[in-house]
């Protein structure tokens, strides 16, 4: 059983309340406040010694990379952080440097977003360090994005370049929540997810949320150095097109806009973050599914992202 | 270097925010909401195969634990839970039914207490089951209660019987959420903790943050029939008195309040609660630290609770 089925069977019947506004199955859950004007964001994540980071991993690198992943979360619902706490879970003999160097890690990231650390665990993990993240966050009501809410019609844009974020990028990534509030603030976005599975899988979950298909123009998809250093595609086989569309931990922004929003959104982009690449890599189709067209041809994509537990 | 010294590391220079109203150090940490009448609660707590529980425990009472310890930090602080997220660390060669069965158990406990589960994360861990939940609350500003604001001349009170909760206790305890609550809505409660590393080394962070000392009445301390049970504790060699001092995952409430609302405070719990034995134990005082008094002497009591990482 791989993660994607198992995920299926736990969360066939969670229990709810009058206060769900977006339950399991978004990028974070969102939970009605005490006025209807602003929802709270509720978002978790761990990462894992041997999955997610290795024993060589800088440790400031890896309390930082835990925050990230989290607030990039917040950030694909257009929300802002306010709170975290922190579960470490470490071998019995851990290094008291290397813990307090995770720490410095994560609290720097939590100061650059005025998120406060308000506490957290620390447990024993025979397994090796594992770093659970609770992040809260908050969010006007009228400017929340869901993946479930992309339209027929809709142009679909991601930021910065994809793939090869295992050479570097996973760890130094620079979650998008000021570029997430800005585009909620000025744009009538319709969808919106953070990249971390890869861009064929994470764009099919918005796609499969909002029972629209795709098709994306191969030459518009915006490809990373890293996605295009020879010496590394040779290790995996992969072109450096197929590592921008399946390669996870990107932690860009995919968001669908109506697209005669499309041209005055490419133009104030670049006026606002002219350092951070904006693609219009496609559009929605009624036609179900995920098509990718170049010079000669159109054809159904192979979607092949991160799983976790799956079968070799 | 134990627990406390790794959190007392850890804890020394934590960002904060104007949205903080009670950080790390207590059994929540509270966060303003959209008005000052309400808190937000938030609370994290991991549950780790081989610490918390075994290969042999009912997968039932595993997803019920992690939940219920969670709503136990939401007791101590006179609050309401409203939603929870599950991480969920397996090793790649779980056992699906088993998994699924945890959340079962979890999933009970949610519905009595009207908790939502909004989401969560599956990832792989290779040293065995890591559960760590999330859990949100709230409470009304003007009755929410902290470790430190016990009071000089505060009767202290505990709910139920205390030690040997390793028995079965640890896995079936009842979170006083309901006592809790009527407890904060009727009496004017100086202070409140939940007890789950013993009642003594639990006194002792309430002591301590509170800055008075405390005399406790070796009789009145209320000692379960597990902790009398003289096979379990020729195994241990504590006493059935120091088993019910030291033992952890009590999960009871332990609160302190004006003691002139003593007496009138145990006539009407006999009442609401009549299965559910409520004992005064001691006062607090003006002198540091923790003392015991039995028919002959008082004197300083030894505190030894669980504590993770400890040297042997």
């Amino acid at each position: 059983m791989d993660e994607i089925e198992l995920i299926k069977l736990l969360t066939r019947d969670l229990p709810g309340n009058d206060r769900v506004v977006v339950a399991a199955g978004d990028d974070c859950a969102a939970l009605k406040g005490e006025t209807s004007e602003e929802l709270l964001l509720f978002k978790t994540d761990a990462i894992v010694e041997g999955i997610h980071f290795t024993a060589e991993t800088p440790p400031e690198k890896i309390g930082r990379k835990a925050l990230a992943r989290c607030l990039s979360d917040i950030a694909a619902m257009a929300g802002s952080p306010t709170a975290a706490l922190v579960t470490l879970a470490l071998r019995a003999d851990f290094d008291p440097a290397r813990v307090e160097s995770i720490y410095l890690g994560l609290n720097k990231l939590a100061r650059e977003f005025n998120v406060a650390i308000v506490g957290g665990e620390t447990t024993t993990n025979p397994g090796g360090i594992l770093i659970s993240i609770s992040l809260l966050g908050r969010v006007e009501s009228s400017k929340i994005t869901l993946r479930s809410t992309a339209k027929l019609g809709d142009a679909i844009f991601v930021t910065g370049e994809l793939g090869g974020s295992i050479d570097g990028k996973h760890l130094d990534f620079e979650p998008r929540l000021t570029q997430a509030r800005w585009l909620a603030d000025r744009f009538p976005l319709n969808s919106m997810i953070d990249l971390s599975d890869g861009l064929a899988t994470d764009l099919k979950h918005v796609l499969d949320a909002s029972k629209v298909g795709a098709d994306l123009l191969s030459s518009a998809i915006p490809i990373s150095r890293a996605a295009r250093d020879v010496k590394a595609r040779s290790a995996n086989g992969k072109t450096p097109l197929s590592a921008a569309l399946s390669d996870g931990e990107d932690f860009e922004l995919l968001f669908t806009i109506p697209s005669k929003h499309a041209v005055p959104l490419n133009d104030t982009w670049k006026k606002q973050f002219p350092d951070l690449k904006l693609s219009c890599i496609g559009k929605t189709t009624e036609t179900l599914g995920l098509r990718i067209r170049d010079r000669n041809s159109i054809h159904p994509m192979a979607i092949d992202g991160y799983v976790h537990f799956k079968k070799p």
